[in-house]
């Protein structure tokens, strides 16, 4: 293929390419060609040029064409990296058209063998059509009053299955237990036996108990993934029945849920990712998880699962590398506070938080829920946990006088 | 993980699955484990349990645990399926929970190298929330009035770069020469040198004209591809500016983009994939195009881009596989059109139809566009190549008389 057409106008020097009029991707790949060759294929296929050459892409390739501009390659692996003109999109149509030019048909062509989006950099012009998280870690920080120290979280488990009002009883064990944040699992949406909106009743009720008797303000993120004609509907609905948190499957809906809730309702949007492992798993082919993590933080989201130290496949320094860019400073955007999540217990706090520090949620699902004393006293455990990491305290010399701590390590190891 | 829950209760005997209370999902995968103890750990993971024994599990197991029934394993490789209870699901919820469910975290559990889901079986108790395509097969023929012959397809190259009047021209000549279905190249959204509505206007003139010539209605998919808050909003304004079908990119958008605009909007809707590859292409990781073939269908594309014999990566078997699923009966749901596309000329007319039949669009874009006598003669060498095929007449016997038809051999091989 493309031996009809002339690649070379697919090619630019580096000094050539204006970083503002460009949307510029990384891609490492595995194949037989190199860099410039297979780089142009792409570039074509992702812009003005298709197998073969047509009539009048000669005179729009200068102003439409993208361009690959730099690369490597060893003989059977490489990378390069692709500018797409901005101009060919327009921001109103948002993530979905953007992964279509950096993400779309290359993954299938047959000139190569292996091809992972790697990075994505976007120009301030395209950036500005998007908002950003709305809260962000000082937004979160700020409703939970919290400083200088992460979040502790949990997941009510069984995942599926509980009725409203169990739900709601675990939800106010784990938050009087001290928890921050708790979350439904990525897995409970609308089912009979715990309708969306009677749990968040529930547990919203559960909640002001807590506030009452605490002081303390614990957000629940009710899980409000639906299909996609109702999605702003159900977050709506969830803000005027007093939920203060939102939570959306954004890989299963798509990315641009978030903007959707985040343009329309004032509250908080936790993002989770599953599914994603099917494209970011791979370190050769698919998609990154920074590139995941950039858009989601371009459309909104206040919180994201990154990895953790704990269940799930992760490589500390990808996920450092993740969280590093979820709290940078990016156009003036708000940041989004990483979210570790996934077999955590207190036993491994220590080493979550050495790894990704204070600004972040450090979950603990089963960690808390299966505490043999209790939810309650799971929930404490994992406080315990951090205050000890926060001073410095060894976990085995703090359960001395904590002993909720005590059997949390005896328990999970 | 897991060790400390019992998983016997995630597994099943095959007779004890009633196929009415379940979604059942076909898994291979690359690991260690035999398929009994990994199955029991992903029906676990994926429905009431977690990594360790928590209250209440065991209560509520019975009636909303996941269940593994089935598999084989040989030290190296596996395959298992699973059985997820319909109950835990709100079918009104649609693809986004059920991707969660049966395609969410399980991907980047540690326990497992790869997984791919291989196919998923959906009972009548989900489906029947679900309406399917609105016209399928039956009814794009009827629109186009074609018989016992398969739909040629264009899609105008340069993709992007051209203004709406150079655009419809060529539209214009395309459908002259012969084409029954016109599409934007998946890359085409709604820039500033094409707004997309001006587009549309302008091609509709065109195919109004072709009308008027020569009695003949062209089908002409507009891309609406956009934000979620915005797509139901742009495919209403499609249909009021006298749009005949539109495309969704609905992959990078979210499948569930298909059901809303479906819902909304009376108007065939062509599916690109675009970015599929990202997760289908690896056959022992991610998910199948099977499976998103089947969800595809469930809510409501009529036509879907399921591969060639061409430039994309792909596999004929496979291809007539899910050829197939999209054209049988399926619950009494409309069938969904295969589209082949990527690198489609003349000469791989014969191929495509030997391998796949004649109800499906075969769609060829540079191999139209590039023709060196001009689109329009393009057009008429692919009528040509499908009239010789159906005719069971060699091309080359067929060019002979065939001016378009010779020029396009000698062109593109």
């Amino acid at each position: 293929m493309n031996s009809k057409i002339d690649l070379m106008k697919y090619v630019a020097d580096k000094e050539d390419i204006d970083p503002e009029s460009f949307i510029i991707a990384d891609y490492v790949y595995s194949g037989r060609e190199n860099w410039i060759k297979l780089g142009a294929k792409i570039a074509a296929e992702q812009s003005t040029g298709t197998w073969v050459e047509v009539a009048g892409e000669r005179d729009i390739v200068e102003r439409h064409g993208a361009r690959v501009f730099d690369g490597d390659f060893n003989g059977r692996q490489g990378k390069l990296r692709i500018a797409f003109p901005v101009e060919n999109l327009n921001p109103r149509d948002g993530i979905p058209m953007l992964l279509s030019t950096i993400a779309g048909n290359l993954f299938g062509m047959k000139v190569v063998e292996k091809i992972r989006l790697e990075d994505v950099h976007i120009p301030n012009s395209y950036m500005k059509a998007f908002n950003g998280p709305k809260y962000g870690i000082e937004g979160l920080r700020k409703i939970i009053g919290s400083e200088g120290r992460p979040h502790i979280g949990t997941i009510i488990k069984p995942d599926v299955g509980l009725p409203p009002d169990v739900f709601a009883e675990y939800c106010y064990e784990a938050a009087i237990g001290g928890v921050d944040f708790i979350k439904d699992d990525e897995l409970l949406g609308d089912p009979a036996h715990s309708p969306r909106f009677e749990r968040l009743n529930r547990v919203m009720e559960a909640l002001d108990r807590v506030r009452e008797e605490t002081g303390r303000t614990v957000l629940y993120a009710l899980n409000i993934t639906t299909r996609m004609s109702k999605i702003v509907e159900v977050a709506e609905k969830a803000k005027e029945e007093g939920a203060n948190c939102v939570m959306i499957n954004a890989v299963t809906l798509g990315l641009s849920s978030i903007r959707a809730v985040s343009e329309t309702v004032d509250i908080p949007i936790h993002v989770h990712r599953d599914m994603h492992a099917a494209f970011t798993r791979d370190k050769s082919h698919g998609i990154s998880m920074l590139v995941l993590a950039k858009l989601i933080r371009l459309v909104g989201g206040d919180q994201l699962h990154t990895g953790a130290v704990g269940k799930m496949q992760g490589n500390v320094k990808e996920i450092q590398e993740i969280n590093h860019f979820l709290r940078s400073e990016w156009y003036g955007l708000k940041t989004t506070m990483p979210v570790a999540s996934g077999g955590i217990h207190p036993s491994l706090v220590p080493a979550n938080l050495d790894a990704f520090g204070i600004d972040i949620v450090l979950q603990a699902g089963g960690g808390i829920m299966a505490h043999p004393m209790g939810i309650r006293a799971g929930a404490r455990a994992m406080v315990q946990a951090m205050e000890a990491s926060l001073k410095g305290i060894s976990l085995r010399e703090y359960a001395k006088n904590h002993e909720e701590l005590k059997v949390a390590l005896n328990t999970f190891g």
